[in-house]
């Protein structure tokens, strides 16, 4: 099964890679029929994925008639006419063909698969469709079960003193800023953003006319001196993990933020997307925990430390702008699942949340520690690592950089997916560029592949 | 148990009613320690509930010490000393206080509860928890696999040919308008909408600063003549089942619509809510579908035919919008769960959807007759009853009406709840007041019950 491996590591699902690579084998007539397969523990422990996703492809496979199955015997090559090849299959075609050859992708933004503690959250999801909100629209502000439990956590693991009816749940952390700028955008016309910086934000403070006014981010975070010059009295930060530079605003710098926000009577949206992964120190107080009834809005999600696929974040309001909140979407749907809020609630309730987060750590601890060693291995002294105590990604700089475009490219060719960091940045970039490296969603092998096909690449 | 039948009704989830009612027996010594409570069974029968609803009451007592169980025999009250009465619990309490004594709540916007096909949507929810789309950002537009079926849907229930491409996925239909509205408001800055008509779409045009043109709703539909009236080159309109009179827009009117269109480079979004539920006709085709690749933008939701918990609605964009949609929102995320978006294209797959759809359409419309005919018997000739052959809701009026306030009020002090429709006119309301009754989750008994007690309030 040699040939399975090399086709893996694509962009789609991994059971639709293992389906379409099966299939093709098939079809080619490399795999002749009667041919015996491996056991699907067997091919789940050749490829490195979990027995489920070898299964769901064999599915697949046998009800297309590509294979049987035989009691006791096992999975064997059904006899197979070679026809006709366009055979209609879902969507997996499409990135098979547009992105063949990639062995190892390192996108930031999926999470570790194989941690996810399945069996806990299926009970809690299996209870939650016995309770009655199922059938309702849910509360205008979130399920008011989890945000009691948000308050909890924030006090625990944050700081933050706030309470339930503080909290305001949505879909995104861009929908949040959407409902945020209807608001601001009748007192405030411009905002000061980090760069480089969060483009997601950007772009909605930008759809909203907002002026956006970037600040440079240095060594110690935002640069305060530049700061202090523009007229804008709203700033977006991540001040806990910059994003991308990973940078941590020292208290000095909060402290002066936070004076800056009351004297102006401005606001400081904190965005505190992914503090819970801090592999050396203990995560840091959020801005907000520092001075209680400040001029922050936080806003934090359940994107990066638990699933993106549930679409959960949530921000909570100061006094002022949470009256004018509930005036203005009174009769606003709320854009969250209250079945997947409700569920988080019961799972947070029963303790699973606490635990998986100290278990993600650990394994994105694992992670992080193998890509930066070898890394520093494969490129020496020619390569600047930044961002490797926390986060779900590290950013790289290499020596004699030929420029972002030829070193996507040069990785590309190689099967190995990484990605820019030039559109973070507003106006002039930077003279070395820099590279993304996600690796939640990798394994210690898939790693220590990527750097071993990215020294091909590049040296 | 008498006393735990007159305790329900109330506006919070049936099982914490249930759970509080028998609380309140308890500690009021009402039921003493020892008595026998009914099985979970007979319990569900005499409450007419479901007996997972009395099963997760009775476990929350048991957790609570209120109740025991004892192997074959049932459960009994335990011997309870009453100390202290300020035991925390979640949140019912608020509820139960604000709103003691409701019996019947005609609460428009809940689904039907025991008609709902849980079983076959957990087999899907726990096989798509198998996919590897569980642990990523979903696709900004939606998922592919749901657009593709919704593709297929409309073609099938409303005529409409689209396709997957066209096809955007959002987490509501006021979240979906307000990306429309980030487009619109390049080139348009005033919308016209149907009076009376949805408040919430009108409430997310207004935050936009569109100027807003009201035109009146007549026996057939949106006015045409004070149509041609306005300047504005769009307009918000519900031409299958006009919210909230439940007027079709004829055939004419939808021609004329459409030429309008055309000939003014303007758009119509055509809001077609609740299409599913016609129990006199077929569904009437939608505006989209009388003339492909017109100037209509099309949206639907699964709120009304399926849940509203899941946070599901959908749009289909001509091709310009579309253009300048990917253009804009190419950096946003997705707002929708992936989940429940590959859940649903699962149940549909499967035959699931088309079987629910036809389940609920039988049994709202034996929930509607009920309500219509015991309205008529109990009020005779001083009704009038409005939108009875569609939707999931009624509209009343009655002879010398004394006013929606005190309507609301009289039927409130006899434990029922009915809604006002006047929030949803601009400027002059009617001289008679219309209010609004839902039935879609109450029981045929709770229909009759409400009716029989409306009388007593009104008469």
């Amino acid at each position: 099964m040699k040939e399975l491996m090399l086709h893996l590591h694509e962009n789609s699902p991994k059971y639709k890679q293992i389906y379409h690579s099966i299939r093709s084998l098939i079809e080619n007539k490399e795999l002749h029929s009667d041919t015996k397969l491996p056991s699907i523990r067997q091919l789940a422990e050749i490829l490195h994925v979990s027995r489920n996703t070898t299964l769901v492809a064999y599915e697949q496979l046998l009800a297309e008639g590509y294979i049987r199955s035989e009691q006791k015997r096992g999975y064997f090559v059904e006899a197979f006419e070679t026809i006709d090849i366009h055979i209609p299959t879902l969507h997996a075609e499409k990135y098979i063909t547009e992105e063949n050859n990639i062995r190892v992708d390192f996108r930031a933004g999926s999470v570790d698969q194989h941690a996810f503690p399945l069996k806990a959250w299926r009970q809690c999801v299996n209870e939650v469709l016995k309770e009655d909100i199922v059938y309702m629209y849910g509360e205008q502000q979130g399920d008011s079960l989890l945000r009691e439990k948000i308050a909890n956590y924030l006090l625990q693991s944050r700081g933050i003193r706030t309470s339930a009816d503080s909290i305001v749940i949505g879909s995104s952390t861009q929908q949040l800023l959407m409902h945020l700028c209807i608001i601001l955008k009748k007192e405030y016309s411009s905002i000061a953003v980090e760069n480089p910086g969060y483009d997601g934000a950007r772009i909605v403070f930008q759809l909203f006319g907002f002026q956006v006014n970037p600040i440079d981010v240095i060594e110690k975070g935002l640069c305060m001196k530049q700061f202090e010059q523009t007229d804008s009295k709203l700033v977006y930060i991540t001040p806990s993990h910059q994003f991308p530079t990973g940078v941590t605003l020292p208290i000095a710098e909060r402290l002066q933020l936070l004076k800056w926000a009351n004297s102006q009577n401005g606001y400081i949206i904190e965005d505190d997307y992914d503090s819970e992964f801090r592999y050396q120190q203990q995560p840091i107080p959020a801005l907000l925990s520092i001075q209680q009834d400040s001029r922050v809005i936080y806003i934090s999600t359940f994107s990066k430390a638990f699933l993106p696929s549930i679409r959960l974040s949530y921000m909570v309001l100061p006094s002022e702008l949470l009256d004018q909140y509930k005036q203005h979407f009174a009769t606003f749907e709320q854009t969250a699942s209250s079945i997947h809020q409700r569920t988080m609630a019961r799972f947070m309730e029963r303790g699973h949340w606490d635990s998986h987060i100290r278990k993600m750590r650990a394994t994105y601890k694992r992670k992080i520690q193998t890509l930066v060693t070898s890394l520093q291995l494969a490129f020496g002294k020619t390569i600047r690592i930044i961002g490797s105590h926390s986060g779900l990604y590290i950013l790289i700089q290499l020596q004699n950089s030929v420029g972002e475009k030829t070193l996507i490219q040069q990785a590309l060719e190689q099967g190995v997916k990484v990605y820019p960091t030039s559109h973070l940045y507003i106006g002039n970039k930077p003279d070395v560029s820099m590279l993304k490296l996600g690796f939640s969603n990798l394994s210690i092998e898939d790693i220590q592949l990527g750097v071993q096909l990215l020294k091909k690449a590049w040296t």
